[in-house]
């Protein structure tokens, strides 16, 4: 026990107890080890602050973080409230906290969205969190009934945004807006079935790029598709297919085999299933349920199988049902533009024309798009069979999403050219594509990546944490941190008038801030102050007056993240 | 008519016409002839892409961004909705939509606010917009009526968050969090009366630090004092006065004159509103409403009007009412130690202790602080007055916030240190203290500063602009740009096959972009492209191969905003 007592005696010069320190590594076993060991009747390892019980650098545990169920370890059911009644303490269902380390993640995704977005010259806009409900009114079909209505408390009627493009179209409309390439992050509200561990919220981020405004045919639709494969390259999410097809080449086809105009949309909904549904099930409801003739139902089969590239608008430029429909011509038309221009930007290699992509709103007018992630992040089920077959695997089992496995669908969009004119007097229209990013799906994603590569995530950005060796040194660690903070380098102190030593030394490791800068009695008498690296523990004893510009050489070399 | 017919004819080489474009000096002036003139049956300064109505580089006009009056501007009425009903197209009241420029701005405020926090060591958080309705209640007084609730679909009664301090005390004691520094950036809701142009909005962001632990007396309480005043002065807002009081120092000074405890709070509220009405008010509604006796007023009225320092305290503490209330000189130490701890920490300078001060809110259990900018920000009101004169003006009719006027408190908060243990089952508490940014203020006077010093804006980030000269150049600039994205630079390029040139440049001097890179069909066919830096007007001809290379060298001496 002669190293305690060591420790227990009064400390008043930094180095001596640093030395201490050194042979007994403190890391994190030693911690454990600490904090079972007490001296002066308080426990060593008490932390000076920031002592949380979620730890700095925590390996992001799902079960911890991302469920919402009754047995969510953070959810405790407290005696009665002000009422009587029990209050369950709980985040509303569908919804989450984030914790630090999450957020930590959760903008590095943005950052690098945001990267991308900037690369094409968007600005950003912000709306309200609700709109007028009639607003949202007759945008969203059957899934109205997803919309979040606020009380009426007296005054307008409200009610929750359900995406960002109803609102990006209301602001276009309202503002007059001829053209504008505009992206928008922020959380959207369903009322659906949430699914948390598939990164399904009923409160969620959505990450928005649209372009609105009069271009030539199909560079603003490409330009979206490579938004897209900016994106996804740039997460390092492994390999992805972004799938594409065209509303008024559904509509051809649909009209080429029979289907009453009329019934264009529910059939188009029917098909928009089957990536969740084998197309058995697809076409039972399509003659079932919506009334089509088993030999329309049929026909319709033969072309939603259907994908590749130029060889598919080649088989269809020569069908035979298709040669004088007047939409799918002018479709393929332009997806054949849509292939050269992807081509060019060198964003089509993940492309494939999907004729069974249907997408669920209405609104879209002309191209549309979804990306997928081709396979698992843990390699798993390693199965390397030919990309449509990992497609149609997705298609019959989508968001099985157990740890590495699929979640579906990670972007979606298209184009359509009929929402801003939909809240004008004159029905002045202004054509619009865009793409939206499923960010939670893709913080799942990272946050099961960080978990498999053990990687740990610091949550604080301190460059510099201030010591005391001994007692009577809370003033001059304040007037350091002053000294420190007015140079802009981040340094933070113990908020304890005589923390433990060690556990200050120890606060620095667990929460991987790269320098501590120590004073004692003796250093404040000779005007000096020791600068520890916490990696290499090596230790300079430095001039007060030098230390800002000591530090601003050292931390640059320390600070790579 | 000689120039215009040289811009007409076909331009295959990218100099020939920069020749021609230099001699004009394209700029405001020019664009506006330009507009007027039509070429090929075309307008000359249609702009190739993002010819927003929102010009991008903005000078903010209150009027146009900031109003929500029925006179908005860009609020429209439309014939009818689907329902027939006529819909005006506006935001919900009391909200906005935060237009490129406006974004661009908070995007500066956000961040200085952040690197404050940082060094602070904070961490960060999210939490829902909404929590359960029961979370909320009876932590709000009187002001609950001010809350969102959103309508009982099925399910939880859930509202709209108030703001985040008891969503933190929810998640500190949901997660069982012995300590953390928190911050989180988050908008609020309250249905109270919106006054847009003073930044008062029904939604509304709040900009939030916190810690929560058990900590040394006063030293928390001071970097919090320190977190405002780091802000304030890096905002760069001119004078703010940061006024402290203590709620025990208040009770004491109650009970001390005679107030019944049980009208402790009461009171309180009624020296809560000091801020906007005078004494003789404030005396009416204590004896009239609250049933105050006349003479336990007026000695209350004593109090309040004091301020000061050190030398306040030491008024206090041979104060002969208070000599012997305990409430009132455990305040008065833990005053002195904040004094103490703020001129260590050197942000005592804009520290004023006053006994008016009270804070709205019932769950503060010790100090309190409101910051308030001294005086208005372009100089109209000259008064030189001493500090204390200066406060009391404001006191007297705050809030006048016409262009220049005050706008009041920015930041608030303090210690509370029984918020946590409501949501805890055995009452188990963690002392927390925090401050909250009022940041749709500091919006809106940093709004009127750029207005006012004419500064303009740029809401995108483009680096280089592609342009071609003459016909058939769109291939070759979408290679460009995606040679250019493959090394970073955010280069963007016309979304029409054929942009007029002189279009192109105008662009590019209209947005700020500080590079144009141009193609003719010479350049492609020589392997070289034309780099023009836009604000010289200098060209030079580089190999299309050494292209990022040159880049990655000028644009980082041209990008200096």
């Amino acid at each position: 026990m002669e190293h305690l007592r060591v420790a227990a005696a009064r400390i008043t010069r930094f180095s001596a107890a640093t030395l201490y320190c050194k042979n007994f590594k403190i890391d994190g076993k030693l911690s454990l080890l600490l904090q079972k060991t007490s001296i002066d009747g308080h426990s060593i390892s008490e932390n000076s602050r920031n002592a949380s019980s979620i730890p700095p650098t925590l390996s992001l545990s799902p079960k911890k973080c991302l469920k919402a169920s009754p047995a969510r370890p953070g959810q405790k059911s407290i005696g009665s409230n002000c009422k009587g009644t029990k209050l369950i303490l709980k985040t509303p269902k569908g919804t989450r906290d984030y914790h630090p380390p999450e957020m930590t993640v959760r903008r590095k995704v943005f950052d690098k969205i945001l990267d991308v977005f900037h690369m094409h010259g968007a600005v950003e806009i912000e709306t309200p969190v609700f709109e007028l409900k009639e607003v949202l009114t007759g945008k969203y079909g059957e899934d109205s009934k997803l919309i979040y209505d606020l009380e009426d408390q007296g005054g307008e009627i409200l009610s929750l945004r359900y995406d960002l493009t109803v609102p990006f179209a209301r602001y276009v409309a309202q503002n007059r807006i001829g053209n504008i390439s505009r992206y928008h992050i922020a959380r959207v509200y369903r009322r659906d079935n949430p699914a948390m561990t598939k990164g399904r919220y009923r409160e969620f981020y959505q990450c928005d790029f649209d372009i609105a405004g009069s271009y030539d045919q199909m560079l603003p639709d490409a330009e979206c598709v490579q938004v897209i494969h900016q994106v996804l390259s740039s997460l390092d999410l492994g390999d992805f297919v972004i799938k594409v097809n065209h509303r008024k080449l559904l509509d051809g086809v649909f009209g080429a085999c029979g289907v009453p105009s009329d019934k264009f949309r529910p059939i188009c909904s029917a098909v928009d299933k089957l990536d969740k549904s084998p197309w058995s099930e697809v076409r039972r409801e399509m003659v079932d349920e919506k009334g089509l003739e088993a030999d329309v139902a049929d026909r319709i089969g033969e072309y939603v199988k259907l994908n590749g590239k130029q060889d598919m608008l080649d088989a269809l430029k020569s069908d035979e049902r298709l040669k004088n429909n007047e939409d799918a011509q002018a479709a393929i038309k332009e997806l054949e533009l849509l292939l050269h221009y992807t081509s060019l930007l060198e964003c089509d290699a993940s492309l494939l024309l999907d004729m069974s992509l249907a997408r669920g709103l209405d609104y879209y007018t002309g191209v549309i798009y979804e990306a997928i992630l081709k396979e698992n992040q843990n390699g798993e089920d390693a199965d390397s069979g030919p990309t449509s077959k990992k497609i149609k695997k997705k298609q019959e089992g989508e968001e099985e999403d157990e740890e590495g496995g699929a979640v579906g669908s990670v972007a979606g969009g298209g184009r359509y050219d009929n929402l801003v004119g939909m809240f004008d007097a004159k029905k002045r229209t202004v054509p619009c594509v865009g793409v939206s990013f499923g960010i939670e799906r893709l913080f799942t994603i990272q946050e099961r990546k960080i978990r498999q590569q053990g990687i740990k995530i610091r949550s604080s950005c301190t460059s510099v944490l201030v010591v005391g060796a001994g007692k009577g040194m809370l003033e001059p660690r304040l007037a350091l941190c002053a000294l420190l903070h007015k140079s802009g380098i981040r340094a933070e102190t113990s908020r304890k008038m005589n923390p433990k030593f060690l556990g200050q030394l120890q606060h620095a490791e667990e929460h991987g801030i790269p320098v501590v800068v120590g004073v004692g009695e003796s250093e404040v008498q000779e005007g000096v102050v020791n600068v520890r690296c916490t990696a290499t523990r090596q230790e300079t004893q430095v001039p007060r007056v030098q230390l800002v510009a000591h530090l601003q050489q050292l931390l640059p070399t320390l600070e790579k993240l």
